[in-house]
């Protein structure tokens, strides 16, 4: 695990004033990775990393001179706007980066009068900036790593068998759709597809009725492992850069009908928006927490997927919010409703063995490779992370402060899901935001 | 679909001698793509078609001034050394360029007199290349398309349950891992894994005793469509660039003990194998079939599954052969054994009703994303496109002529896969092989 280190000091302050407000998502201390276009259409995609409302051009503080030495090559890395030559570098390199941008921005910072000039010529206005897709994903993996949603879907879809027999020796996953990965802020059209209802002869084909979203953590992988290789629990962490929210959009009535006995696929891979900051995992060095309280009477993991460090740190004490607004709220200007709030804690499998699970036969990750969580639910009805727990399957509506009611998403629906850290001591670290808005099914070609 | 044309002509004959035997896979009326590295390490990797047993080398034709006009722009798309580009020109310019080169490689072309010399500087010998991964895959899909294969495999998972409710109405697919996707001849290491018995107690590590391949045949994605927009059947095939073999490794006991609720993942995604060779679409048009006949009493597929053209020319007769050589028979100059011997006719589902179902939600094909069709299995026992299928889980194993027995693959065996297309009046299409060795388990580190 990465050590707290001078980069996490609560009392470090920026000379960009806004990331000192105590609300902002993007103090001195988080420093996420994201690709970015200035305001003005005619300007190239870059990676840039988020400072309060601002974001910094690391390809312009190379070109000003500001990375050197061992950063250059780090910086160099940052030449092509997307993420995985960044994240291909590994642990050294993604430190002395965090380092050095700590150092440019810090109020206090070695030479501050001399860089502090050069280093706000490197500065964008995240507001009037486009925020793009930070990586190129190669492979996108979806865990179900929490045992509260697979115990909850598994009783709606399976009543006589809702937890299957591997889920506490496995953490059970399936190979997601890369292509259909969008930025937060995408429109998500509603799919069409086929369903059967239960006292139906046959199935039909039309725009999915059951649309949902599931509130998802993503982790990025870093540098690969050679095929054929696996990686032992206790290095799986040296090969992931950090982490997003995922918002694994779900059609529940194609997903019915399809799902076996080979497992989701046209039910999900209409869409999936992330968000666009890539937390590292070195800003979450100070939130670490223990895996998963096993209730008595659980299986310990298997050796290859357990070790000292991951039950005491494999953790992330991280909260995540869902809010929903609908297109009537957006009209009447009320605020986006928070429906959920949930806890990456609550998750029964840690990110090292997800990686270490997913190497075991000797399956390459690669740079920019994408493993969601699956769905984070907690055991409260207010910490049930998609609408099919949360309403049950239906059952219970959620209210809407306009009166509407919501068993699933319509059309001009905004989902916005939000993640921080918090700890005493600590700055709190934010994930900004996953948006994403139902439009209407495709017209018929 | 595309109509046969002169490049069909069965009376064609090339000035490549190699090209006009009988037995060659690789005749002028057949013009596969490739990537390959000419002898030599130091050269770079380039885009090919093969003739006879030579590679004719496609940038080095641009370069001779040979690919002029419009079909400047298609050589152009191959000099990246993958054939993405290639892929996303689509069907017009695919067709000018083959029967540019078709023209070029012709015993009777004119101009040969001037142009032969210059085509023959772009040939490389074939036997002393390396053939590389020919495209960049995004994403992998793999179907489930044969009835055959989905009610053996079925029926030996869930007795009670063999052949699902929505077999008959869905191109059954789910996703898979484009990471280790390898060209033929890479060694396939064995994979670890969990696995049960059905005796234990609880699951164990350790090696995959019931390692498996999967006969399939590939199909390479050509034009995408659209996020959020499908593909009518009507227009599907102009999605497709062309076909490969692809052995889909498969480890029975973690697939087992995996599987559900979301599908298969390690027990595949530590290695797929496809040939080398990618046979284009228009090669393949004098060999177009009728779908699937729906035995009476079998639903009609979907409308927007179903169109008069793929009723009477959806499939593709393309027989398919499975060969084994075990390190004994290969130490003793024992040929490898043939042991089955399948048809692309008997699955139940086409490529374009596959490519309209994977983009019926909406979802977004890219040039060079696979889609696989499932164990190609029919209803004789020879014609069964696995292990798991051939033995029956073991309880049939194959004699090999050295007296060994197979119920599933042994550390050392090769197994070659090959496929071709014949019909009178035509010349015979060969897809190459699809090679594999499998080689054992990684020692732990």
């Amino acid at each position: 695990m990465i050590a707290i280190n001078d980069t996490h000091d609560a009392k470090l302050k920026s000379w960009v004033e806004s990331a000192n407000d105590d609300a902002t998502d993007f103090p001195i201390q988080n420093l996420p990775f994201g690709v970015f276009r200035p305001a003005g259409a005619e300007e190239e995609p870059r990676v840039g990393v988020a400072i309060g409302d601002q974001i910094l051009d690391v390809v312009a503080c190379r070109q000003q001179g500001l990375l050197k030495g061992k950063v250059f090559t780090a910086g160099l890395a940052c030449d092509v706007p997307a993420l995985n030559a960044l994240m291909a570098l590994g642990p050294d390199l993604w430190t002395t980066l965090r380092e050095t941008i700590s150092g440019l921005l810090r109020a206090d910072g070695p030479g501050m009068a001399e860089t502090r000039p050069k280093v706000e010529k490197c500065l964008s206005r995240m507001k009037t900036a486009e925020l793009l897709l930070p990586v190129e994903i190669g492979d996108y993996t979806d865990f179900y790593a929490s045992v509260y949603h697979a115990t909850n879907v598994g009783s709606m879809f399976r009543p006589d068998n809702p937890l299957l027999p591997n889920y506490k020796h496995i953490p059970v996953a399936y190979h997601g759709r890369a292509s259909s990965v969008v930025v937060g802020g995408t429109p998500i059209r509603r799919p069409s597809g086929q369903m059967k209802a239960d006292d139906a002869d046959g199935p039909s084909f039309g725009p999915s009725k059951l649309l949902d979203y599931e509130l998802e953590v993503g982790v990025f992988i870093g540098p690969a492992n050679h095929h054929g290789e696996s990686v032992p629990i206790q290095k799986a962490e040296n090969h992931v850069f950090g982490m997003c929210l995922v918002n694994d959009w779900s059609a529940r009535d194609i997903q019915k009908w399809e799902y076996q006995p080979l497992g989701p696929f046209l039910a999900k891979s209409f869409a999936t928006t992330i968000s666009p900051w890539v937390v590292t995992l070195e800003a979450l060095a100070p939130f670490r927490a223990p895996e998963f309280a096993r209730p008595k009477g659980d299986p310990r993991p298997l050796p290859h997927l357990d070790s000292p460090e991951n039950r005491e740190t494999g953790g992330i004490d991280l909260t995540l919010d869902v809010f929903l607004a609908s297109e009537q709220m957006r009209e009447k200007g009320i605020e986006p409703l928070r429906i959920s709030r949930g806890s990456f804690t609550d998750m029964y499998w840690t990110i090292a063995q997800m990686v270490t699970h997913h190497t075991s036969n000797g399956c390459n990750l690669r740079p920019g490779d994408l493993l969601a969580s699956g769905t984070v639910s907690g055991p409260d009805e207010g910490s049930r992370g998609c609408l099919l727990e949360h309403t049950w399957r239906g059952e219970n509506p959620i209210q809407l402060p306009t009166g509407e009611e919501r068993k699933f998403l319509q059309d001009g629906d905004e989902v916005i899901m939000r993640g921080f850290c918090e700890r005493d001591g600590f700055a709190r670290i934010g994930f900004g935001e996953c948006r994403g808005t139902i439009t209407s099914v495709a017209a018929p070609e």
